[in-house]
């Protein structure tokens, strides 16, 4: 992995810059979710919702609009075919399926950002299928070669240091890489599992600490106390629970106080 | 209606030319349906199931392959959100919601058609959401503005008369008018319902008849033995139904056979 | 319409008693909807949703046992196969089609019933099934004979007033008459439809004037300012809005206060 | 494993009895799958599809009469929220999802054969959902609840040495050993894997003699040339594949000329 060319794109007139992410248009029919427009404040982009694990035609094309509003770059957020299981569910799917499915979810919020005038930027997998494209080398390849076969110029989001990232960098895409601000790492960079103690970060000092570790020093804390290498041009927000906008709010501004600019991937 | 307009544009040196196109890629998982391979020797163009009605990301992709293979124009093919009832059934859906399930629908095929090289020519609503478009001027607006907003140069196939034929017009899109070869007509120039007599020509050569006079002579017989004025730029053709095969390949022999050319709509 | 047997099989010891019955269970895959837990207070009898328009498996299951905790009476609310539309838009569904949605729905739901050891009490339809049932004699018929055919002795919800209700009537189940507390009627015994003036009373006096009008004469108040003649056996709380919860305390403190007791129909 | 009450209970008079299974109702939608009517002539229970994977409301009203007129046994067919996989896909799901998911299904299928004035007699889980309750004890566990807690008297169909099968024991339901004619077996009794050499038997022949040497001698051939044992209660018929009523027709014949009695279980 060339950490060195990243570091150049991502910094600008001698200054680091970070982006923001959260998942965003995840309400369907007359159901919603999340504290969609209060985070749009905090965040630099966006990952919509494409109707298979949440959202619907309508979310989407209010989402794209409100993004747009906001100023925020946006992305598709497609998942597997579970909208019962949110998508959180691992199923046994092909490569072949992924690759179907990534295609199908994205060109559907590709029309509505056309159709408003804007511009769809980054693909972000979405729950389990995410996790899927971090592990599983030919569902990482089949991933991004359907974001690749839709348009080269889109962004891949994956998790830093994660089989996605990487098949991303070798298909020649732009891979974003993704850190958690409020959850600490195992000692192999994965994210220690929620059920393990020390596994969130609820204390927002805390995630902000975490935070800007990663980002200036690109180091991130593990459950076990040591440090893991990580790379983050993107941060994950989440919209659901108590506290995601207070949260999202610390970081910010904290990121932001410490000299570090938002600004969505370049 | 403009008559005159579309008669020399759909006449090239002097040879009269019409489309004939059927609907395509209606499996769906395990299911089969209609004799798609067949009937592409017949067709020039195909209108692709979207997944909402019928069709999936794998049929909609293979689909895509298929009909580039063969040479024919692609068109999406839109409907209700209603597998069950395979989009037949009319639904008390908004114009938005028509707006919504149009970009949809149409953005997903887009991306399995750009993802394989080829090219996107026209959409077609399918089922009951045809019918709606064509007596609902509410629906039609919003049908035709969400192809138009996705891409002007798409062409819309609507049925010879209908309200989404003019209103496709009225937007300024290429609007193909389409008429059944297999059916006979009312005086109001609407399709006679299958449960009155006379409602479907099953000979193959009644059929050609009313193609040919459809092409030519701008004139469909109606159930009453009388006719009523047609425009026929496209001729829809079924894909189920034991016959199916036999009528595709009567009527691009005939057709041909009068000197007319198959050619899928500029 | 043979009301006095009604009114004396409603009448206990020289009680007045009604029922009130709200929606529950509504939520699906990690969306919420409605006020369940606090809604349980104040009526006598539950609609659960049984996974068509809304609801899931897990929702089911849980409604039942909350339900149960709570002493109300278990209904099912079977709605039509369309839950990104929440069952509220009519679809063009044969009679046939909606016995086997009645069938199938109203099946699930028993399982979770005699699961938990409870009992199933009746069938309301919902949404635009509802509506429909309550126009369509074709539709009324098979409603109730879905009904009927599962359990005779299950109670079915209907509208005063409505073909609903008098088909339950004729095929001989207990046909239980429905009215609205917060809407006023038209002259022909139907709600005002809400886009129309006076359609909503939001003053909670006025509700319960409405509802106590309805238990004690017999009598609703119409948007014109006269009266039309209905039949209260049960009233519907609505469980959305954000004023559900206070209405629904306001009618049942308010209707108890008048002597009437609050119970689940007979 | 109690064999030998197994034993004395499907013989009646001398003779040794089997049941042959096949699944039904598969069709969806304007879908047709399998072959349904043929196939009926030669089994004695069918498992129908109840909405999940396959089937829906009017394919499993239409399957339960046509199995009360043929006159075979009528068992559930509960399969994963996946229709698009046909419930192929494993899924990551919980125990209690596999408890929920069964007792909707076979709630909805039970109202239609209660409707129909007949007997439910078997839940067999489909596809993924059936290998994952034979090898994971918590599924297994929850499945066989989810049957005793619609109705003790159900049977359970597991594959023979499965943890289905031993968990259905466990908890007192009849528990029925399934074994598959047109397979090979593993040493440890598991199924060949259908990529590996011999792992299907094609020759109608051969899979008859590995059905009689399990009904017989509780014995099947594994892929190696050895023998695993078995218990032959049930015997799976494939609805499917070209030669599926070929090989029913042969199954059924020899079986019976071998003198076994074809009878569902008891």
């Amino acid at each position: 992995m060339s950490m060195k060319n990243h570091h150049s794109r991502s910094n600008r007139a001698d200054m680091r810059t970070v982006d923001l992410n959260c998942d965003f248009g995840e309400s369907y029919s007359i159901y919603t979710f999340g504290q969609d427009k209060e985070l749009l404040k905090h965040v630099t982009s966006v990952n919509i919702a494409c109707g298979f694990h949440a959202g619907d035609p309508h979310t989407m094309r209010e989402a794209v609009e409100r993004a747009m509003e906001a100023g925020v770059s946006i992305g598709a957020h497609p998942g597997l075919p579970d909208r019962l299981g949110f998508g959180r569910r691992e199923m046994a799917i092909s490569a072949e399926e992924a690759y179907d499915f990534i295609l199908y979810q994205t060109g559907a919020l590709l029309a509505f950002v056309r159709a408003a005038g804007g511009e769809l930027c980054h693909v972000k997998p979405h729950g389990a299928l995410y996790h899927m494209a971090g592990h599983n080398a030919a569902i990482a390849e089949a991933v991004v070669r359907a974001v690749k076969s839709l348009d080269p110029g889109l962004r891949v989001y994956g998790q830093s240091g994660s089989l996605l990232h990487a098949e991303a960098e070798r298909q020649g895409l732009r891979a974003v890489s993704e850190v958690f601000a409020d959850r600490t790492y195992l000692a192999d960079g994965a994210l220690t599992p929620r059920h393990l103690p020390n596994a969130v970060l609820t204390d927002p000092e805390e995630a902000l600490g975490q935070a800007l570790n990663m980002i200036t020093r690109g180091a991130a804390r593990t459950s076990g106390g040591g440090e893991v290498q990580v790379q983050a041009e993107t941060i994950c927000l989440h919209g659901d629970g108590p506290n995601a906008l207070h949260l999202a709010a610390a970081l910010s501004r904290g990121i932001q106080a410490a000299g570090i600019r938002l600004e969505h991937p370049q």
